[in-house]
């Protein structure tokens, strides 16, 4: 298993504050309650205001079919579908590198299922990848409260076998073996750039 | 006026087709009918899979109330509102960089209303640049049908002048002057990415 050596040092900069800033002082950083992609949604926030990184989830899409438009009021959209996302759901820049990714969680003791990854998802990685940009899954194992960064490359690997009929999830041990335990800490909860960032530098090569 | 005057090469690749492609040989090329923002998205369209980069409209962000699980159907959102995005509308990856911009049609003749231009996208645009990141607006005129990038950059000085107290525009010929003319072509019919490669070429010193 790989665990990170390197720390990144965190900037204290006097930035102009982003809009989710009031929202900060009231994050409870506990574990209780707060799910996966809540956890990464304030380590993202936690990554802008100290200028780490500027990393958004996109937005569901959502197929609007009716609106109302009542007087002197906004918007109320009637009717609506679901929309499957054509890409990733995070994505965004750390020092100059376009970084994008999944998260996914599983409540499996064992093993991460691959029906979890859509096949437009991993064509959109495959493109993102061809363009030198950074790109990975986050996987958490709720069950053993732990979260494994694995790069898009070594996901192909088990993709391929799946798609060739192969085993229909990736085990524990090769995700251990395979990716990189994020360091689950107190504040951002899922410190991921840390190991985006030896990942840039072992793989300097390739990106640029 | 700043015309570009290097051409990228455009890769004929035969890599996995997008998504997208089914539609693709539907696209009408023409003007007819097509706003700016579909201009936008058939050109990222072209861009992918000519594999030149990799740059998606994020989907517009709404708060749903209200969702019905109807049996064997599909959820059905039966009250929403569209909320105020948090961010630019488009991003993605050209050749390791991290593109950001947001993208505005004005029916005004002579100037761009800066009204037009939220302070959270003017804040976003703040941390994607401080990452390094390659951050502009595309603005359409449409009456001379004519579009420009401004580099954020160059787009601040007006912003700064506005909130200070001074003009809430910026005139045409200052973007004629300070931004960069965008070949209006068959294919792409935006093609921004030509001068963004410009841009990068002649500012590679403070982006990497």
């Amino acid at each position: 298993m790989n665990y990170p050596n390197g720390k990144k040092g965190i900037k204290n900069t006097s930035e102009v504050p982003s809009q989710d800033s009031p929202k900060y002082s009231k994050i409870q950083y506990g574990k209780r309650g707060m799910n996966f992609e809540e956890e990464i949604d304030k380590s993202n926030q936690y990554y802008r205001l100290e200028n780490v990184a500027v990393i958004h989830k996109k937005p569901t899409p959502i197929q609007i079919v009716d609106v109302d438009y009542p007087k002197r009021q906004k918007a109320v959209i009637k009717e609506a579908y679901f929309r499957k996302p054509s890409t990733t759901d995070y994505n965004g820049v750390y020092n100059g590198y376009y970084i994008d990714f999944e998260a996914k969680e599983t409540k499996n003791k064992t093993s991460f299922p691959l029906n979890n990854i859509h096949d437009h998802q991993v064509v959109h990685m495959k493109q993102v990848s061809s363009q030198k940009g950074v790109c990975f899954l986050l996987i958490k194992f709720s069950y053993h409260d732990s979260v494994f960064l694995l790069p898009f490359r070594n996901f192909m690997v088990y993709w391929d076998r799946y798609k060739s009929g192969g085993k229909k999830s990736i085990t524990l041990k090769e995700i251990e073996s395979d990716g990189f335990a994020i360091p689950i800490q107190f504040r951002p909860r899922i410190n991921y750039i840390q190991i985006v960032d030896q990942l840039i530098k072992t793989e300097s090569e390739a990106l640029k």
